[in-house]
Parts: structure tokens; C-alpha cells; sequence
């Protein structure tokens, strides 16, 4: 629980930065072993060697640093690929999304997240703010690139695409509720770029 | 609240079906116009002049119960329509979806229903059993008759489909936390039957 942390310990001393990043880290570590439940101010400062009053100033609820903490680990985990191939980019981004929901456990911690946002403003806020959008944008930036280089269509709604594509997975964690396999993500492609009507219609 | 409900007080002696579809029916207007958490067994039971001990018996928890009252008040106000033109009846099937949850104010209490069942297993398997899964199978026969009738390719992912129409909803109400527009309807549609990717391609 406190692996190493308390060596680390020694308050006032450490510039600001370092202290955010060693708490979002111990925040996230946290969420994505024990859920949302687990990530309480008192265990966050323990592991990560800091006051809980700087977890009181910076956060409004352990639920909002919980969000910023999955943002700063995802960010580790899920690259996202840039070559000149935008399918094999998306089915690249999409089965490690996949993977990391799934093999590494990540689909608990975050369905009970975004659960927590429909009853917290302030989980909510946190959510949209420091995870949401950023990766949209990240999202947004590759499509938009291929459209410039043809592979998507200059009437392509890049919003739309983005929906169909996490929103799809999002949908089968969040709402149907049944497992994702990575079989998913090659046809949730092929049909966010070709769709399902007859070729010649 | 209990708007000429008590005048049909009589316990006992009305059939279970009949209570059943009242305590439904009372539970689906308190949800709609008060949220989850004002689905108590208490209040429903007022509303619908049966007796908590019914309640107690028939469901688990007062979230189960508001999950099969949402599908029953669903199943009334969202039609599947069937003619033989599949882009319009997506169109009509997914924009009433939509002022479902926008006009008619069913936005709050289904992310709420949603958000409930990430932490509550009698929720999820409310939600699960008496909504999702109907519902789904709904959209299933539609576009199984649409590929019958070559609208759709033989090789149609048909609960990928599903996935990318109403899952894109879903991430916009529950994930990305955005205003849903009519105009995403068409687009949404469209982009699921002729994909983004340049025609000839």
C-alpha cells in the first residue's frame, strides 16, 4: 500500500509539481487496483507521502482527483499512432482501448467513474475536463489529418466518427454491459469508414 | 403525488398483473419527473395504492424496480417503426430516442439509471434483463428484415450497427456530457450506412 512512499516522505520540501504528479500516480494506481471506492484523501496521501490538507486544496472530491489521475494513466498506457495509415491507426488505438478496459483491468475503475459523474457534478467536472476532452482532441487531430490526406471525406463529421468509434465500446462497458473482445474493433472500423449499406448504393 | 390513486385502495383484491402494471406505472412517473432518488418503495407504494410488502417482494431494491419501470414507460413512448425504407425508420427510431431524452426530460433519470447500475449489481441486472436487451432485440429484427431486403450487405455487423447509432447517444449523454442535437440524428445514420471513407474507395 505504501511501497517505498514513506522514504519519500520529508513535506514542504518538494517542489509542487512533484508532489501533484506522486499524488496523481498513487491516485491512479489506486483506482485502477481497487476502484473508486478505495480512493479515499487519507489512503491517496499515505501512499503518496503528502498532507491531505494539499489533497483538500487542490481537489473538491477525491471522486475529481480520481478522474485527473486516470486521465495522467491513460495517457501512459494509450498512445495514439500516427503513420500515414488511418485504419491501421484507429484499429491500433481502439484495441489497446480495448485491452487496457479488459487485460489490464481498467473497465471496473472506469465504468465506476463515469457512473459516479451521472449523481457528482463535481466527479462530472473533473471527468470531462481533465480526461474527456483531451482525448477527443487527440482523437479529433488524427482524423482530422486524414482528412487532409484524403482517407476520410471532406463532408466526414469527425465528431460523429469519434462517437460511433469509443462510443461503441463505452456503450457495450457502460450500457449493454457485456464483454469487449478485440474482434470488436476491426468491424467497428470497417464500419465507421465504409458503413453497412450495399457498396454500389 | 397520489393524484386519485387512493380512491383505488382496496388491497387484495385487485388481480397482481393489474397492481403490477400500476406500481410500474407509478414508479416510471416518479422517476421521469424526479430522478432516481425519489423511487422509493415508500412513495411508490403511495402512489400506486399497494402495499410495500408487495414491493419488497416483487424487486429487490427501488433501483431494480425504476430500471423496469423506465423500459415499460419506454415501450410507450418509443415505437419501432417499420416501413420499407430502413434510413427513414432509423431516422424516426433514433430521433425520437433522442427528444426522448432531451424534450421530454428522460436524459437525467436514464444517466442516473446508468450510472446507478456501475456500482449496484441489482440495478445492472435490472437495467440489463428488463430494458437493454428487449429494446435491443427491437433494433435487431428492423435491420435483420433491412439486410433480408438488401438494404443492408450480407455481411452487415448488425449489433455493430446498434452499437454505433444509439451507443453514440449513449457517449454523448453519459461520457462526453454533451447537449444531443436533431441534426446529430441524420448525421449518425447516415455515417452508419455509407461510412466516412471517400466513395470510390
Amino acid at each position: 500500500m505504501t511501497e517505498g512512499t514513506a522514504a519519500r516522505r520529508g513535506r514542504g520540501r518538494r517542489p509542487a509539481a512533484e508532489v501533484r504528479a506522486s499524488v496523481l500516480a498513487a491516485a491512479g494506481r489506486i483506482l485502477l487496483t481497487d476502484g473508486l471506492r478505495a480512493v479515499t484523501f487519507d489512503r491517496v496521501a499515505a501512499d503518496a507521502g503528502s498532507s491531505k490538507m494539499t489533497l483538500y486544496k487542490w481537489w473538491p472530491s477525491p471522486g475529481a482527483l480520481a478522474a485527473e489521475a486516470y486521465f495522467a494513466q491513460v495517457n501512459l498506457a494509450l498512445d495514439f499512432a500516427h503513420t500515414d495509415d488511418l485504419r491501421a491507426d484507429l484499429r491500433a488505438q481502439l484495441g489497446s482501448f480495448v485491452r487496457w478496459l479488459t487485460d489490464e483491468g481498467a473497465g471496473k475503475p472506469v465504468s465506476e467513474l463515469i457512473g459516479a459523474a451521472q449523481m457528482d457534478p463535481g466527479v462530472a467536472h473533473a471527468w470531462t475536463e481533465s480526461y474527456l476532452l483531451p482525448r477527443r482532441e487527440l482523437a479529433r487531430v488524427r482524423l482530422r489529418a486524414a482528412q487532409r490526406d484524403g482517407e476520410l471525406r471532406e463532408d466526414a463529421d469527425l465528431d460523429v466518427i469519434i462517437d460511433q468509434l469509443w462510443g461503441a465500446c463505452y456503450h457495450r462497458l457502460l450500457v449493454v454491459r457485456v464483454p469487449l473482445d478485440d474482434s470488436l474493433v476491426e468491424r467497428l472500423v470497417d464500419q465507421a469508414l465504409y458503413g453497412a449499406a450495399p457498396r454500389e448504393a
